[in-house]
């Protein structure tokens, strides 16, 4: 009897904590079956007998939280024999951002809600999901260039502070505005747009756009 | 009925060709079973019961090709619903690079034998491989920094003429040796040593080393 093969889904998005400084979030479930009834999990379930990985992970992540990403990419395949008590269990894991936007529409339950990842919760997930969890905060913080993460967190225009208080919540540090603004110009991934920020400062900030193309070729268009 | 699982390795190692240039290199292993039985294949096989998923990776490389490198990298898992034409197959594909030293010491014979990756030979391989190679090689140009490339495929000391010549093969493109060294030296994955190439040149060329760190904490440590 080969594993069962499953899929779980990591989303970040931003929110504001109550000091008013953008946080990571991302959605979970809970379960309702054994094993770790009752737990909080990643999104996610069985792929289906006709259907491609990433289109599990797309119907999987619809089902449970009614998101529907733009995108998934494949994170990695979780394996090790002993990450669910009851039977041998093969999850790959998918990875998204999604923007503020799409954080504020997501209806909220018993079920299903956002966690900070700060969030001592985390430490009482299902199965092995908070490593799943930590593996794509690595890889948010090494392998995504600035502009894509701007572009799939803030959105289409972003303002340079905007951008730096999203790699502030990502490292957990304060970035000294000067530094980040001469690392980010010496990449090409975002350029100056002719706009400005609405909101009737005296010197409103310039809006910036996504310059870059780095998308890899095998993640997943999930609005096919 | 959940899908069968399987893993496939591709590594790559460096050959010079006729002219003497570094050529990319890969082994693949002859199939004896349906399908594709008689075509070539990446090394790799079915994921035992007990075994993680990195060493039925390790376990299925040596046992085909003989081949150990010290580390396994996790690529992606390939699992289109049509790839095999008998059963549901998901294949996770994991990657290395070998040193000449390595590839060099590989018994080849009538099913194990190294391809260059120009070889016309590798549009008749089974399954999806051709489409999990070329992954690997995207994943090789893009995501891989200067010194791990050079530390994994020369070893540990290596000049900056060979690195080049490493670039070139990979890129498929000569790079001009000047701009080369620039970029090269913007950088911080390699090190100048003190030591110098032997072979009794006028001149001979300074050797570097990798100096970074970079590997993905996923790695897969096959010397455990």
């Amino acid at each position: 009897m080969p594993p069962a093969l499953a899929v779980s889904t990591v989303i970040f998005g931003i929110r504001p904590n109550a000091q008013g400084r953008a946080e990571l979030w991302l959605p979970l479930v809970r379960r309702i079956r054994q094993p770790f009834a009752g737990h909080w999990a990643l999104p996610g379930g069985p792929v289906g007998a006709r259907e491609s990985l990433g289109a599990a992970g797309a119907r999987t992540l619809a089902e449970t939280t009614g998101l529907r990403p733009s995108y998934l990419e494949q994170l990695y395949t979780f394996g090790d024999p002993d990450r669910s008590p009851t039977q041998r269990l093969v999850t790959i894991g998918y990875f998204a951002l999604v923007t503020e936007q799409q954080v504020g529409a997501t209806v909220e339950d018993d079920n299903v809600a956002w966690f900070s990842v700060n969030d001592r919760e985390l430490n009482q997930l299902a199965f092995d999901h908070r490593e799943i969890i930590d593996y794509a905060l690595w890889r948010l913080r090494n392998k995504v260039e600035y502009g894509q993460i701007a572009h799939r967190l803030l959105g289409e225009r972003f303002t340079l502070a905007q951008l730096r208080s999203v790699y502030e919540a990502l490292l957990g540090k304060e970035l000294d505005p000067a530094n980040f603004r001469r690392q980010l110009k010496a990449t090409d991934s975002i350029a100056a747009t002719d706009e400005y920020l609405a909101g009737g400062q005296h010197r409103p900030p310039r809006l910036y756009r996504y310059a870059g193309t780095g998308h890899d070729p095998l993640e997943v268009d999930t609005t096919l």
